[in-house]
């Protein structure tokens, strides 16, 4: 079966696990309970398979994957399972241990995790996150970064992490179309040569009536306290997003899909 | 002490509870678990001081304030405890109890629901939700219309409970800046005689491109497959939201947020 569904390829490794102490489901479990595991353990888990083909539609490969005994005898799942360099079928009932979701899935993806010294890129449009702290807030973000057109996101030192399972499941995918830089300082913004734009209650002047420069960085702020003052006194323009309806505030989330929006309707624009 | 800060008012009525028994502790607990509990007791648990603060900026009345023994003995905590007709001192072990928060607050208000007969507002912009799950997207949506100015939101059956703990949380105080109206069948959309507009990757016009009409209502659809297509049918315009990103897509309180923003920027603009 395995040589017609890669034709000429080498077949994947496949092995099964049914024991709980196996030294790979430690591994998976801590990446799926502990946000920050991933750093030390230099390996992503995505569950589902809706990250594995937007994983696969970006070209991006897999070291593993791991599927249910019950979804392996099924070929949708044998399939998706199959197009890994190697396989491993593990007990249905060790499977719902190494999930992060209430109902855990039949299938998911090991990865590598992507260089994480990579230094950010000079001269290419950022969203810079400072401090957020919601996991959903944060992958919200980074789908509207990839629908916009902002190639690149950069998470400063306090920021919650990018590749947690939590923000990965709110991303939806948009982590393999952008350029990610996490736990860097304020003053790695100026190797970027961009302007900083934020947001604020205070701006001197608004979104809709002004020209934003293109190519530059958003940055957006902490759900409660908003942008560092220090960083906000180094942003070329802060600016206010009218507010019709009085005095009300906005998710952070919201606020920079519609800062986002209006830079690339700008840009559209003739 | 009360008569300082009553002046001249009925001082209200305390009473301290210490049973875990009690009728109250119960309605409390069920109104903390249960997203729609609300609509079988009648009556809305609003934890936290940011809450009261913005019901109280808005003009609303809670019935009832519910403080923590030792927050009873702060005097933040009693003012604003003191604002309500009637307090409950309550044994500080059993306030956690009560609370749909990770870290219970030592404070929060019972306010009767606003009246559930209250019929969609002929001719007044609404943001329609249809078949929303969750409530972190719908408590932001509802912040965003309060902000840009859609003074009433209609949920359609089948969407989250509008006055649940987690959409109250979400939304921040955006419930008591807009006439909510739930659990209506779309039809009951005829009644407000506006023109419906929604998103669609498959929309015939961009929507940065479009003249929008005003007043109007925006529809947004189920987090995974989008306005129903029945409803879709309906609406005036269907639009994209550009993407110079590519095939992404975008979470909807973002896409709702960008629709919004959309529409007040045309309404603003000379």
């Amino acid at each position: 079966m395995t040589d017609v569904e890669h034709p000429g390829a080498t077949p994947p490794k496949v092995r099964e696990i049914s024991s709980r102490g196996h030294a790979l489901l430690k591994d998976l479990r801590r990446l799926a309970t502990d946000p920050g595991a991933y750093r030390k353990l230099g390996r992503v888990w995505l569950e589902g398979d809706h990250l594995a083909k937007a994983l696969a539609a970006r070209g991006g490969r897999p070291s593993l994957a791991v599927v249910g005994a019950s979804a392996w005898l099924q070929p949708r799942w044998r399939a998706l399972a199959l197009a890994a360099p190697e396989v491993v079928v593990l007990d249905d009932a060790l499977l719902g241990e190494v999930s992060s979701l209430e109902t855990a899935g039949p299938f998911g993806l090991l990865m590598d995790l992507p260089e994480q010294a990579a230094p950010p890129r000079a001269g290419v449009s950022a969203l810079v996150l400072d401090r957020l702290q919601d996991p959903g807030n944060v992958g919200t973000l980074l789908r509207s970064a990839a629908a916009l057109g902002v190639p690149q996101v950069i998470a400063l030192k306090g920021c919650a992490a990018l590749w947690s399972p939590k923000v990965l499941r709110s991303a939806m995918g948009a982590h393999f179309a952008l350029h990610l830089v996490e736990g860097v300082e304020a003053d790695a913004l100026d190797a970027l040569g961009l302007p900083l734009l934020a947001t604020s209650s205070h701006g001197a002047q608004a979104l809709h009536t002004t020209h934003l420069p293109w190519p530059c960085a958003w940055v957006l702020g902490h759900e409660g306290q908003g942008v560092d003052a220090g960083l906000l006194a180094r942003c070329a323009l802060t600016l206010t997003i009218p507010q019709p309806g009085g005095e009300e505030s906005l998710n952070v989330a919201a606020a920079g899909a519609i800062c986002l929006y209006e830079s690339a309707r700008q840009r559209l624009m003739p």
